[in-house]
């Protein structure tokens, strides 16, 4: 969810599947008389789309299906069923583990007309929606009643719900408020066979039974279609106090983290973590559009901590207080508080500017989790075993501390023309260098991203083999055809 | 989680099963020699336990088996796999649903030798626990590092952390920091043959592949059997403001919930609603350790609510500014602030106190949520039907506002000898009156307490064919046999 993917460097899974020789035209005629001949989309429609919203590679499907609603979903999917057809859902293509990867075996099932939001209950504070509503629309309709929703990610503009849901996904305000998983009351799945589970709990609690919506949360379309879902929305938090603090070594961010969310106790919003080369680079102000840095010195870490709440005078009091400690305890050693919500902008586009996948070309991203302590061990390692690898190597780290979560964001620094030939050596630095690691600390090779096709070479590498065994199992309970985005996250055997 | 079961007048529906003839003598002793003859009790050892612990009928079961760990409990497992032995595991023995009811063709797998808490992780916020662990020696160990666990019920000196996450229980903290699922990090789980699922994560977010734990919570033990877990820890709130307040009618509860959630933003704790009848019978001080009212006034309704936090002026001045704008506004129309910890806890008496079971007998207890806009005339209907069934009928409603959630407590004032009568009428009482209106509401028929096998009767009231469906599926992957508590939420076809 930090609004990039990397290129892709030739390392794409393929998701070839033994499928069967399909009678293409007979199906496609019937998922014409589902959803109407403007809807099904085949060859040159499907080839001058960009297969992804960061890449310009044409989209290669079968077909696009675009169904209306959730009646249509249904009966192509039962469709496809008997046809032993593969679907894979799509949502705003902005994923970023090629979750959303299609060949020309199969049919895409794009959510694109199913945008609706359907109701806003501001006594139940819920909002139900359709799966292909994209994430800035809920926000919006939260706070047009006076509400907001829960989730917040850079790729808020094109995103979709679906999408969210499928990949449970995280980003600025996970802290605060937990996941996606957290923001969800009630689903509505269309299973492979088509039938739809129709559960769309409205209520905070209901213990009536098995939790099934979890399973679909987080499954990446693997287990079944999302195609509306309740959402919990919370109260409103018009007063905003931020601040970009600096620090001398990282010793002191673990306890400084802590004294934060002591002291602001419920209202502490963001902690984001920012390391001195991709602060600098963000601020380098001899590129266009940068944004200056607000001190004078230079650090080698940084953070941009925020509080939200009711009054905006109790919340700046008490923001200031804590920094105030702060200093005097020596946990940071300095502080930029913006004056306005410009400057207060200006400061998260030191964080959010993501111009790095164009200067650099090729980079990967990684999104990973550890505990906090070690993680600058962590990044020591990696950044001393990278200038083994690559001379020149450019490397970033930046994250939702509070979380545990990193991002790292890797270039070798060769020619676009060295691209071609660097799978392996992309494999190995993944492997060796950043993933492997973590299985020691107990780390997750995901934070938030998901599995998808691009990471699945290394999901052993976070999960056990009975774990995978019971993914595998499940996998063949909801999709025992393997039709559902097949290839991804996990093989049903 | 409010701390009585009511008496179970004679509904227990059988958990018999169809179980093949076990040579008892041959598994027990093959029990024996994993556990010691020590923890496998039999006959009188068995019979002189109470059942419940609200409940002194004596426990029927073919043993109860104390494992001291994960290894014997898989050892176990797969010894009653072999035998096609059915298991129903214990906790604390609180449950309100009959979830832990067993018979004399069923083993008991007690987890009360597996109570350790294992570490604290103060910088990642994690504690790692054994099953069999009390909820109040986790909450102890969380404030001893200087933190705090989020889950907090009635219960709390008695219920295990694995019945708590069996159930997904709920209690008085749902409202800030989610039900026991949102606590929960890691879990380790004993399947039906044996097999040990170690999902010990310890990241706050971790999406490498489907989240297995999810299964395993709510599910009431016929899934899995859960041994070990990493739960979430939070920060301390040491600062604690806290009002009854007084309603003239139910109109102005959800405007001005809305009200306090909104002003106090991330630090409301708690909102507890009591209508008079509670109200009155646990603050008549002809009763001996009653508490009295705080008010001169009687109301038709009333509720606590809570706020905490870190600093104790900015909490008071927070808390005070809210009441007051709540006052202006006619939200509210009195309000009882405490001037000490001992009137604090005067005040969460009157909502705490559940003598009600002794001083009425029958008493049968409610657990349900439904849309807050409704629930006024939700219990208008109930007393009037409650009063055409039974003349005399004591009826008390009080619950967690703010989740959705109300406890009913329904006596029909008869002598207890007439107890043994009141099964069909019970029966229709509870669907009828108390369940079957949820149904058009969307609420739910069990909040927090789950369903065992007292509410599995009125599944369908809350779940649809489809759902029960994909449980039992669920079931039958992770229980082929029947075995793991059977009988209990959701027959396996």
């Amino acid at each position: 969810p930090d609004g990039f993917a990397g290129i892709h460097v030739n390392i794409r899974v393929s998701a070839m599947q033994n499928v069967p020789p399909v009678k293409c035209h007979s199906l496609l005629d019937e998922l014409r008389a589902v959803v109407g001949d403007a809807h099904v989309l085949t060859e040159n429609s499907v080839s001058s789309r960009a297969s992804h919203y960061w890449d310009a590679t044409p989209m290669t499907a079968l077909a696009i299906v675009r169904p209306a609603n959730t009646d249509e979903t249904s009966a192509i999917m039962r469709l496809c069923h008997r046809a032993g057809q593969a679907v894979v859902t799509h949502g705003g293509l902005t994923g970023l583990v090629e979750g959303h990867a299609s060949n020309e075996q199969e049919i895409v099932l794009s959510m694109e007309r199913q945008r609706d939001i359907q109701s806003v209950d501001v006594d139940g504070r819920t909002i139900t929606v359709q799966a292909g509503a994209v994430l800035q629309s809920v926000q919006e309709a939260a706070t047009n009643a006076g509400l907001q929703f829960g989730l917040d990610l850079g790729a808020r503009g094109s995103c979709t719900i679906g999408g969210n849901l499928s990949t449970n996904a995280g980003g600025l305000s996970v802290l605060r408020y937990g996941m996606m998983r957290e923001q969800v009351l009630g689903l509505e799945v269309v299973l492979a066979d088509g039938r739809v589970m129709s559960s769309m709990n409205r209520m905070m609690k209901n213990n009536a039974g098995y939790d099934l919506k979890q399973l679909f949360i987080g499954s990446e379309g693997t287990l079944g279609i999302i195609t509306r879902a309740v959402l919990r929305l919370r109260a409103a938090t018009p007063a905003v106090a931020t601040a970009l603090v600096a620090f001398d070594h990282y010793d002191t961010v673990p306890a400084f983290l802590r004294h934060m969310d002591d002291s602001l106790n419920g209202t502490l919003d963001a902690f984001e973590i920012i390391w001195r080369p991709f602060f600098d680079l963000n601020t380098d102000t001899t590129i266009d559009g940068n944004v200056s840095s607000p001190f004078d010195n230079s650090y080698p870490i940084y953070a941009i901590v925020e509080s939200k709440g009711s009054e905006q005078e109790l919340v700046t009091t008490q923001f200031q207080n804590a920094l105030e400690v702060a200093f005097t305890d020596q946990l940071i050693v300095d502080a930029a508080i913006p004056q306005s919500e410009k400057e207060r902008q200006s400061i998260w586009q030191i964080r959010e500017n993501v111009d790095i996948r164009r200067r650099f070309d090729p980079v990967f991203v990684y999104d990973i989790s550890l505990p906090i302590v070690h993680m600058q061990s962590y990044l020591n390692d990696i950044e001393a075993n990278l200038n083994k690898q690559w001379s020149g190597v450019q490397f970033f780290a930046y994250g939702h501390l509070a979380d545990g979560n990193l991002h790292l964001v890797i270039s070798p620094a060769k020619t676009p023309d060295y691209t071609e030939a660097l799978g392996d050596e992309w494999h190995s630095v993944s492997n060796d260098i950043v993933y492997a690691p973590l299985h020691a600390l107990g780390g997750s090779i995901s934070a938030e991203h998901g599995i998808g096709l691009k990471k699945k070479p290394y999901l052993a590498l976070s999960r056990n083999a009975d774990e995978v065994a019971i993914m595998s199992s499940l996998k063949r309970v909801f999709d025992p055809d393997n039709k559902l985005n097949p290839g991804k996250v996990v093989s049903p055997r």
